[in-house]
């Protein structure tokens, strides 16, 4: 029995709403005065919060373990990363607002230049065309047809697009047609398992299909395949949790994570008042909101230590419109890491604040990686979060007699 | 997914080299003074790297699990010891430089007395028998052939020997003929898997003869087998981490462990001094670097406190010639506890350190057991020491999309 099976058998109903609010990569490492960007933020809001709540430091996925948004996610939702994985096409596809269904199949598209007389990739990324010459080239794609299927390709960013197929009897396991490196061919799309040889041949026909449009464009005379994947089947929350979800974010691959858990993604707007505006809106219609703010991570990932700290500080401020919606736990993290010292996602644990009715206290009285050491939560794995959210609002029944 | 194939997918190259350096018993209790062996030792060296560290208490398999040097250490590497189980005769065998194949099954072998009326066993040591009668007693057991089988009989200490059968189709799944316990004879091997069969027989054929050859030997005038065992076939460092990796060792049984996973196994010498002498000669051929130091463990089985103090200080002293080389991330622990006051192995958590770039700081400014429990790194297992390792070495590239 794991933890999904548990929290289906032993989730109960309450009035008490959960707030997980997630700054993205909010996890930092010491700046120029021994301080993480966390530490040097002035949040006054979250330290006075500190003070009535229980803190830790949670690691997302395992020990050293850096994750991508998918895997930190998924985790912070209670759901195995290591079991649960996510096919890069799919995220890709979700992430721009495209639904997939059980016959779809999805694969993340790169353009590439190929050499024109020894078919050789000269440019993985076809010299990172800007994104409108991608749109136009995926509309030349879109003349494709293959009998009994459904395509859908759309332009991602620069050289990324994303291709869908819909049709009966497609599967995943399947191999990437990037070599990883030039002057090789692209590859084949092989099947790993026998069921996904059919896939096999449709991807390779639009492939040759694909080719045939692009022999005379420059420098995009070519494109690869990557993550090849269908939408993993994730019990939702409310199968879970027995919880009417919301999400709130900006972000499309966050809105992508959350629908894949089953939750609602109404419009947020593009910045934090319009989420907490969101927020005010939606209070009444939901169990539990996932409250994401996305430039920490941005801002870790440019190394900018300051305008990080800016961010949480404009998050610090939404604090007491949460607190005043009354709800019965409030979860303050991140799902993973981006420390500006490293300028990419991190291993490193996270701080984590449980503010709720019956916790046990601590003598932490602020919201910081070092004062988390001392914390009443001490060393969690970000599965661990909802578990506790749900025992705290008073959603969890016990387990035997 | 376990963690040996999540390493195995995610570690990538980088030129950081990482040394784990393994005071074996390590962790202690405290003696007159309330302090621990560790606590009590002058380390001036280690005490200033636990400002610049993350430091934390780790659990070698299990909570109040006693491991023996064998899962201590495949712990320590990684590997999960309730998985990879090596039997005694394996562990025996390698301890002493014999190389086991595929086709290889090894055994401990105890001398004993026999009842010579009665056959049952008066003394399961044969009154611990000298070293040097054990090898005139194993020369003899040499003259033993039997049809398709390769037998080396080698003697170990005092009435150990170890006995190897190489041959075709040989497999272990096989009970033990020591009964334990005086009184009663020693018991036939029997296969607990159909596939050992043909193993059982031959050992059954071997103890036969050999009983006859040991009929007037006195005191030791029988034997017994135990944890007979084939190389488990452990993935090695290099396809796991990716490492070239080299053990600095002196004992055998240390070598023969670090042999079990890939690692090279220069001579070191017999001391610590010709231990660090060959880590410097090796230092630019290798990534990895297991450096173990022996003493530790051998004073705290003994009870003797101020000698298990003497060999810490003794080791505090080659940190600066370690740090000289640059590592990347230098890890101190130990494989166990072997603390003073119980003169044997215990369940204990294990001091850690950990010293790298990019490390999250603690407020512990000291090495020793008490010190540990505010330290950063918190609670963990043996087997997150690695890849916390290899993170901070850079050598792992991030899970997920």
């Amino acid at each position: 029995m794991d933890q999904i099976d548990l929290m289906k058998e032993l989730h109960v109903p309450s009035d008490k709403k959960i707030v997980l609010l997630v700054m993205d990569g909010l996890g930092g490492l010491p700046g120029k005065d021994g301080k993480t960007e966390l530490e040097a933020a002035r949040t006054p809001n979250m330290d006075r919060l500190s003070r009535e709540s229980m803190l830790g430091l949670s690691t997302p996925v395992a020990p050293g373990i850096t994750p991508g948004s998918g895997p930190g996610h998924l985790a912070l939702f209670g759901y195995n990363a290591l079991k649960y994985q996510i096919g890069r096409g799919v995220l890709e596809a979700l992430g721009i607002g495209l639904r997939l269904g059980e016959k779809s199949l999805a694969a993340r598209g790169n353009f590439c230049t190929l050499d024109p007389k020894s078919g050789v990739i000269t440019d993985r990324r076809a010299g990172r065309i800007p994104t409108d010459e991608c749109a136009r080239l995926v509309e030349k794609l879109r003349q494709i047809s293959i009998d009994g299927v459904d395509i859908t390709v759309q332009p991602v960013k620069d050289y990324r697009f994303v291709l869908v197929l819909e049709g009966e009897d497609l599967h995943d396991g399947l191999t990437e047609t990037d070599p990883q490196k030039t002057g090789l061919k692209p590859l084949p799309v092989k099947p790993i398992r026998n069921e996904a040889e059919k896939s096999a041949l449709i991807l390779n026909e639009w492939l040759e299909k694909a080719f045939e449009l692009l022999r005379n464009e420059r420098p995009a005379n070519g494109c690869t395949l990557r993550g090849i994947a269908k939408n993993p089947d994730l019990p939702t929350f409310k199968d879970v949790y027995g919880l009417d979800a919301c999400a709130i974010a900006t972000y499309p691959m966050y809105k992508g994570i959350a629908r894949l858990v089953g939750m609602d993604v109404p419009d947020a707007g593009e910045s934090i008042e319009t989420e907490i505006r969101t927020l005010r809106e939606k209070w009444h219609d939901y169990d539990f909101f996932f409250f994401h703010v996305k430039k920490t991570d941005s801002y870790g990932e440019d190394g900018n230590f300051d305008a990080k700290v800016g961010v949480i500080e404009e998050t610090d401020k939404i604090i007491p419109d949460i607190l005043k919606l009354g709800p019965g736990v409030l979860v303050i993290t991140g799902d993973h890491s981006t420390p500006w010292a490293l300028k990419s996602h991190s291993w490193h644990e996270l701080p984590v604040l449980i503010h709720a009715d019956n916790i046990r206290f601590d003598s932490v009285t602020e919201f910081g990686e070092t004062a988390c050491i001392m914390g009443a939560l001490g060393h969690i794995r970000h599965t661990d979060i909802l578990p506790l959210a749900m025992a705290h609002a008073g959603r969890l029944t016990k387990f035997g007699a």
